[in-house]
């Protein structure tokens, strides 16, 4: 499996291990990666994907086990990407955690991967996007993509998953309410986890204050109740999935959703793509143009333009 | 103040007016922001840089505040970056809430801004380098840079402040130290704050063990305990962030620094100059790609390359 013409039977066939190795390929930018895509790209647009986001300690992972747990139950084959933007030195450690917790037992239809690589250029955001693509040629049913739900790459992450549910949890201090500010926005499905936990109608109650105060929505998120830990509530929260999923379906929404993807994409391709060039053109002169700058004898913006100019 | 060359003086002069629109021309690539730059740039190197990093409710704003005073004390001017990548829709926030809660009075001698921006292309980190020069060029002696501490922007701003400080208290979850496992590596002091909760030994206790797994450093970052709320030993960590200081400017460690941000600046503005002379060619094409790409006729690297060599 060298080459992509020999990863790509094993990886629609949706082995594991040629879909470690493709995602790999995507992460590092290997030579063949760039046809893999080519080949595996019209294949894409099966899989629903579910995001699944929350502050430490909301229970994610707990809720993403017991909905592919469930899932498994109906026979659909799942993908768990475990998004970790702050772990950009120690990356795979929540992997490597839920091996030694054993949560999930080996099993072929489900794969997880953990995705706390870093990357140059909106690098997570765009690695997530290719393990998702990747497990959607992988004939993969759903793909649930589990996010700490902070920064500007997770932002992007979940902005292009079909259903995004944001995980909230009665009692969490104010500061922790305030760190999903950037999040709520893009919430299709609020999920009130620990529902037996003092506090839950209070957490209801500044949801819909929240939203009376937002600008009314062509589809309106519900707030499920949910016990992850104890399985409670999880098949009606399937059933809030699917609903928005087939209200997706329906009201155009894919498309545009696939329409983001696709410009996500291709904004950050082009800027890695344009950016590799230019260097390649300046060679050697870069090094001596980042001293000229950190000396203050050169502007950066004077530094850029002899680059693309030069 | 329609120019570079009307802004710059009162720029220089510290007017906190200028100051503010010279930051927003750079947020928004104003067409003159090019030419500021150019012009302040010589100017730079003079201002003591401090990263102040925690998770959510460790006490940020309160240390900042108190460090603020102090040094105001001293008759410094203190410029104050609240860095939120966790509010990408609702930019901001933390500003109005400070404002409200008016922790600091009025006082020509701290300028604070918070930095919420959502931008193209590593957009937070930039926003706020540029707004470090802006502060450092106008004569504040000090800047404060208050992060969440998560996330890749972030991460790339606290690795170019001078020193370093992550805040811990005593008693949080195992969830919310993992948060910090990236940051960790680029501490210079650790802040134990909250030190009269239970806990802050075992705390102590955990970063001893932490760095004695770790390689030596060449600087070995002290844990100082900290009641930023009643002020106690914040004199402390000030005059261990001035060790900090003397040993950087001993060590060659602050031209290592401005060699790390000159690259990360030169960087991003090439990946930003690129794309845009990249699309600006491509013109209307670009939509048409962008839908084919969505609608899976064309991969995204083909369409790449249909701009680059078109």
């Amino acid at each position: 499996m060298d080459t992509a013409d020999e990863l790509l039977g094993p990886l629609l066939d949706g082995h594991a291990r040629a879909l470690a190795r493709a995602i790999s390929w995507m992460e590092n930018g290997h030579p063949e990666a760039r046809k893999l895509m080519a080949q595996f790209w019209p294949r894409l647009g099966r899989a629903a994907v579910i995001g699944l986001t929350g502050a430490p300690g909301a229970g994610k992972s707990t809720l993403t086990d017991q909905l592919a747990r469930l899932l498994r139950s109906e026979g659909q084959r799942v993908g768990i990407l475990a998004v970790d933007p702050t772990s950009p030195f120690s990356g795979g450690a929540i992997l490597g955690d839920r091996i030694r917790m054993g949560r999930i037992a080996p099993d072929p239809g489900i794969f997880i991967r953990s995705m706390a690589t870093r990357g140059a250029l909106g690098g997570l955001a765009r690695a997530t996007q290719d393990a998702i693509d990747l497990l959607d040629a992988a004939g993969f049913d759903t793909i649930i993509v589990e996010t700490v739900g902070v920064g500007q790459d997770e932002v992007d992450v979940v902005s292009c998953v079909h259903t995004c549910c944001v995980l909230l949890v009665p009692g969490l201090g104010d500061d922790i309410q305030a760190i999903k500010a950037g999040i709520m926005e893009v919430a299709d499905i609020f999920v009130i986890n620990k529902a037996d936990r003092d506090g839950v109608e209070q957490v209801e109650q500044e949801l819909e204050a929240m939203k009376s105060l937002s600008p009314p929505k062509a589809w309106d998120p519900p707030a499920c109740r949910v016990m992850a830990f104890q399985g409670t509530g999880v098949r009606e929260l399937l059933a809030a999935i699917r609903e928005h999923g087939a209200w997706l379906r329906g009201s155009g929404g894919l498309e545009r959703k696939a329409r983001d993807r696709a410009r996500l994409r291709f904004d950050s391709l082009l800027a890695e793509a344009s950016v590799r060039r230019a260097k390649a053109r300046a060679g050697d002169r870069i090094e001596a143009l980042i001293d000229a700058i950190a000396k203050r004898e050169l502007d950066p913006y004077a530094a850029v333009e002899q680059v693309l100019t030069g």
